[in-house]
């Protein structure tokens, strides 16, 4: 995603760190308290601009999500589109998802999505997938048992790679698309990414892998 | 595959009962001896007109390889082929790829290829699918362990139903690619099907589940 510097957004981060947890690692095993609800945990690693994880909380208003994104830059925009239509079951993290096994216990999430991750073609950059065995090590460990991992993306390569890679992990892959768009996906909550590719006709594959 | 009735087809198949087997289940465990070769053994189910089978046989001398085919009048161009290019290393079986363990032993089938499978879309029909779980079963028997499953197709649903069915069964997904024809593929042989599909511009799906 091209960053446009925001020098201000910092501050702006800071100021709502109600809504934006600066201190995540104090609230380990303990999200469904600060939502003060009971409810399902859902965690999106690379939110973006958060169209859809925002969507995603006003549909299911009866599950928490919380959008894990690394640029302050990006996730200020997110930030923004919350305080317009304030929800109470959405909280971002502006934080490396490399560190999630700091911010959550074990068992705590039920389900992650992964969106339009930064495919990382090169070979020597493998490590860098968000789909990366080392990274499914740390998904494993924060989900549920039987916990899920959702997908989205444009990138063939990548989609190619995340099916071997959650294949060889022992994941069980399920609702497989090879093109969401070809036919009606109800309930699909569009990302950024999402409405950008599907726009000029590229396929986007979904897939969904349990543990 | 459209079937143009050839009333002349079983008898020719009679004719060379030597390559194309009409007796299958009294070499079951003795394909080896029967080749008279103690070479790897592959089989291709839903063979066509050979094609794929005969490519592959002539760039692999080292490897035996068994064409299964339901329809006699289609089988019997793969048979023509042979004769007119005969090879030491391929066998036919007019069959029905249902009865495949009463055809082979145990872990007799190094590995199993299916190319452009019958789809078979509708969801009352998926038990005729042959990556259906059934299917795996036999396929499971008659291969080695960690013996090799090869698909290729242009039919997306069926693609994503295969992909899904092998990761249920427990299968590892290897080698995948959704545009099998975007760059290079090295060795290579195309079917019948996949001239035609690729040829329009459709995407090959392609494949590996190992056991
Ligand atoms: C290509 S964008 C997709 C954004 C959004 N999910 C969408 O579909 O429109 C990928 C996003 O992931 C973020 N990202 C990449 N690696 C990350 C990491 N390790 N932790 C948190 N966010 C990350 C990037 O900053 C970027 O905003
Ligand atoms: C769509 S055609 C593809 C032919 C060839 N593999 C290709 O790629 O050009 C599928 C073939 O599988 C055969 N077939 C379908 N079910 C079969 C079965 N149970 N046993 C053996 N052959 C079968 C059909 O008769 C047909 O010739």
């Amino acid at each position: 995603m091209r960053v446009r510097n925001k020098p201000w957004a910092k501050d702006k981060l800071l100021e709502h760190s109600a809504l934006v947890i600066p201190d995540p690692e104090n609230y380990k095993g303990k999200w469904r308290e600060k939502f003060n609800h009971s409810a399902p945990l859902h965690v999106e690693i690379g939110t973006g601009k958060g169209q859809f994880i925002l969507g995603m909380a006003e549909q299911y208003p009866d599950i928490n999500f919380i959008g894990i994104e690394l640029e302050e830059s990006i996730i200020v925009s997110a930030l923004e589109k919350l305080l317009d239509k304030p929800l109470p079951n959405v909280l971002f993290l502006n934080k490396n998802a490399n560190d999630l096994t700091d911010f959550f216990a074990e068992n705590e999430v039920d389900e992650l999505y992964l969106n339009f991750s930064d495919p990382w073609p090169k070979n020597r950059h493998e490590k860098r997938r968000l789909t990366y065995k080392s990274f499914l090590q740390n998904y494993r460990q924060v989900l549920k048992t039987k916990g899920k991992l959702n997908l989205k993306t444009d990138n063939r390569g990548f989609f190619e790679y995340s099916l071997e890679s959650f294949s060889q992990f022992g994941l069980t892959l399920g609702n497989i698309s090879l093109d969401l768009h070809a036919s009606e996906c109800p309930g699909n909550i569009m990302t950024e990414y999402e409405e950008k590719f599907s726009a000029k006709g590229q396929p986007i594959y979904r897939c969904e892998a349990s543990f």
